[in-house]
């Protein structure tokens, strides 16, 4: 056991400084529940991109890169947020945050919404692979999805 | 097929909007798989976090948190990742970007690292409900996997 914690400890420190130096540098001085929901919406806004950028002919269908990019919305709309959605890290109180009060007074809604952009990306990763017009309405549910909960729960940009 | 059409081309713009306007402010000038890539490592870093701070007793255990953080990594280890190591993004040529650019010399190499990464955290996320001595254990072979990429293909920071 001796040897395992000497490799457990040295890889703790490891992970311990990178994760510091990876604080040090980005997003400031934002709670860490602030930067990781905003790093999740940045993997949506990436993968939702590759798709809307296919839909709306700024780039050739491509079934394998649809696919993979619906996947990713799967699989990202699936993770568990718990750690998320920190109580005080709303726009009122965190310079920053764009996520209104009003999210914290309807988790239940904003976890329904959540699982509703969860089902349009499964069922676009089901269809992505069979054509531009399936992207194109696949695509068309998930910014549905995605609008849904911004339109409610994110405070518009100025 | 008109409703469907003016449904999708309706939440495309949306989504097109909510996709430029979050370009425009995170990350200034860095290409999109820049960005991707950097997002992708906070999904990282948070949830490592989670399972470091309990590992080192600076937050108390807890099964489901610490599978949720485990689990998390597992599905974040399986993104499809093919539109992030784009050509000419490497440290030397975008400023910002420390990926090195034997990454790209080292693709299988590279790959091969990611894979050992997911297998640590699909283990870890099996064995973190059974106790902080399996977390320790567990998220250090985490951390080796991550500092095995990092050591080869990521700049030093200065």
């Amino acid at each position: 056991m001796k040897t395992l914690f000497r490799i457990s400890a040295s890889a703790l420190a490891a992970v311990a400084v990178a994760t510091l130096a990876f604080a040090g540098s980005h997003g400031g001085g934002l709670p860490a529940s602030v930067k990781a929901r905003k790093a999740h919406m940045a993997l949506y806004g990436h993968n939702i991109g590759v798709l809307v950028t296919m839909a709306k002919g700024e780039a050739d269908y491509d079934a394998d890169a649809a696919t993979a990019a619906a996947q990713n919305l799967a699989a990202l709309s699936a993770l568990n947020q718990m750690t998320y959605w920190e109580p005080g890290t709303d726009s009122d109180s965190v310079e920053g945050s764009r996520a209104l009060p009003a999210l914290w007074e309807n988790i239940p809604d904003a976890i329904a919404k959540g699982q509703a952009l969860n089902e349009a990306a499964v069922a676009l990763a089901g269809t992505a692979g069979d054509g531009l017009e399936a992207v194109q309405a696949g695509v068309g549910a998930v910014g549905k999805a995605c609008g849904a909960c911004h339109e409610d729960y994110q405070l518009p940009k100025n």
